[in-house]
């Protein structure tokens, strides 16, 4: 039969989870005090600052548990954390995991859970460091707390993008929601398992260490991850930094899987872009003049493609596509909203 | 009709709690970075830890919609956190709230949750800098990851008991669960409002400021907070100090009220003490010549009672209990776990 989470209780989980930490995750620096005492204790180091993001994934809503396993949600939970301390600048370095959990919850399910976490921490040496465990009765839960550190100073913020800034952004937006679309059109998702943008969305990844080689470079005016979406995001930095931006068509990033992925659903592939997709990239803003350092910056980390797509304005919350023919659209701001009607 | 998340969607609600956290709520020391960016940032002060701590509660489970406000929810979100943080001797500072919600919450629900949660953080100077909102489908969470600092070397651990330590404990344990057993036994809850043992459960308290104060002395060997109840928390000191302890029954500390209820319910008052309730106090061991400093230290700060209630042992996991009798009773670590069957 399988161990469920009511054969060992809630102290038994936690020394299961303390022991696998204990043998498979990593002694991050500065750390006082790790999982079993009231709370954990850590010493940042000097001319550093203390990044802290929190966000949740919860069955049902943020993933179905028939459709990932349970290591890959794991891994996706870390990932959404670890992307905002990216797009800060910083460097994740502690976790805090606090879990809603059924009692029938089997505790293999739990600890691949866990490796998950650590999978993708340790790249960064970061560590979990402590957590809480609840009980629910229905949905389950987790919810990451993550801290991280940036050199004083160098943090680069959502609210500081200016005028005549260049916009950039990495990778490919609009993956992950092509990867989704093609799922829910098949009837044959096992088929579709390896495609390059089901994998975006089954498996996304984040942009960490390309964000903290920007904020170091010092060369970026603003950031942000992509998590609400490529327009949305954008639209958060406009709104936050009282401005307003001019993409250009021609130049937003496409490859031949978006093309193809278009064709087969008989779409505009930009839409892919402009619209809520896990993709978890990054929008920089910079003067012009700086363009070739971020991607120098950039290029230092990983092969990641950067592109220039357009450039803020003075008009606030104005954000318009130039089309090819010269005409320009007003963009209406599609970002997921939970709560909305 | 009354407006609720679905109104306003996820960004409107993020907006209001903005607006609400920056007209009522404090500017911590410290803070670079609140809520609106993709992480908040802060920069600790030299010479001190910071300490870190999650806690949720979730409706149906730690309470019951109908029974509680959602001021009073706030509060008790905020008050398990501040427990933990004051029971290392730390200084809560910093709050992170993520919330798992139904999108027919209504929005001034959700404006007193936080009300009462800055209720609580404000006499510590302390703010709430971040957070997430998500939508579940069934039960409403809370989840509140708290930061705090204390001076470098001086938090106080649950695992450096001592053998011939004295024991103390602050307050009288078991009056919230004692104030539940009344609330459960009436057919008219509304009369006992005002009972001291139903506002113990109905509303707690925490004494993270005694905590910091015994921690500020640097006269305790080791310290924890009730938030499992007595007799379970006593148990993580020795389970974690490799130590057991005696406990003298004449002088478990019982007040009027705790005998009263234990009349009416038809109860051994002491059994109050011994089984899970949410009261939220300390227990502190040391050298007996240190009973007083720890003493002096408390009541710089408040009033509250502190009781010697026993001694820690060699006999490692070991809890007896010495009768008026003379003899020892083996007592059974009691405290809840949510999961086992």
């Amino acid at each position: 039969m399988t161990e469920t989470l009511s054969d060992i209780g809630e102290f038994g989980l936690i020394d299961r989870i303390h022991t696998l930490i204990q043998s498979e995750g990593i002694q991050a620096p500065g750390l006082v005090l790790g999982i079993g005492d009231d709370t954990a204790s850590i010493r940042p180091q000097e001319g550093y600052e203390v990044l802290v993001t929190c966000d949740s994934l919860i069955e049902g809503r943020h993933y179905l548990a028939d459709h990932t396993t349970a290591y890959d949600l794991g891994r996706r939970a870390m990932i959404v954390n670890i992307s905002d301390i990216g797009a800060m600048g910083g460097a994740p370095l502690y976790a805090l995991v606090s879990l809603g959990l059924r009692a029938d919850t089997p505790v293999s399910d739990i600890e691949q859970i866990y490796r998950g976490f650590m999978k993708e921490l340790a790249p960064f040496q970061a560590t979990i460091i402590g957590g809480n465990i609840a009980k629910t009765e229905e949905a389950n839960f987790i919810d990451i707390t993550l801290l991280g550190e940036a050199e004083k100073g160098k943090i680069v913020r959502r609210s500081t993008a200016r005028s005549g800034d260049a916009i950039l952004v990495t990778g490919f937006p609009g993956q992950a929601l092509a990867g989704l679309l093609l799922l829910r059109e098949t009837d044959q998702p096992e088929k579709l398992r390896d495609n390059p943008l089901v994998l975006a969305y089954t498996t996304p990844s984040h942009k960490a260490r390309e964000g903290h080689a920007v904020a170091k470079s010092g060369c970026a005016h603003a950031m942000i991850d992509t998590s609400d979406g490529f327009l949305a995001d954008l639209g958060h930095i406009c709104d936050e930094s009282g401005v307003g931006a001019i993409l250009v068509q021609q130049n937003l990033p496409l490859n031949d899987d978006l093309r193809q992925a278009a064709a087969k659903l008989d779409q505009d592939p930009h839409e892919f872009i402009m619209k809520d997709s896990d993709d978890y990239e990054l929008i920089i803003t910079c003067s012009k003049d700086n363009i070739r350092m971020i991607r120098a910056a950039i290029a230092e980390v990983s092969k990641t493609l950067v592109t220039e797509v357009g450039h803020i304005t003075e008009d606030k919350d104005q954000i318009k596509l130039r089309l090819p023919d010269g005409r320009e659209r007003h963009l209406q701001l599609q970002g997921w909203d939970h709560f909305k009607r």
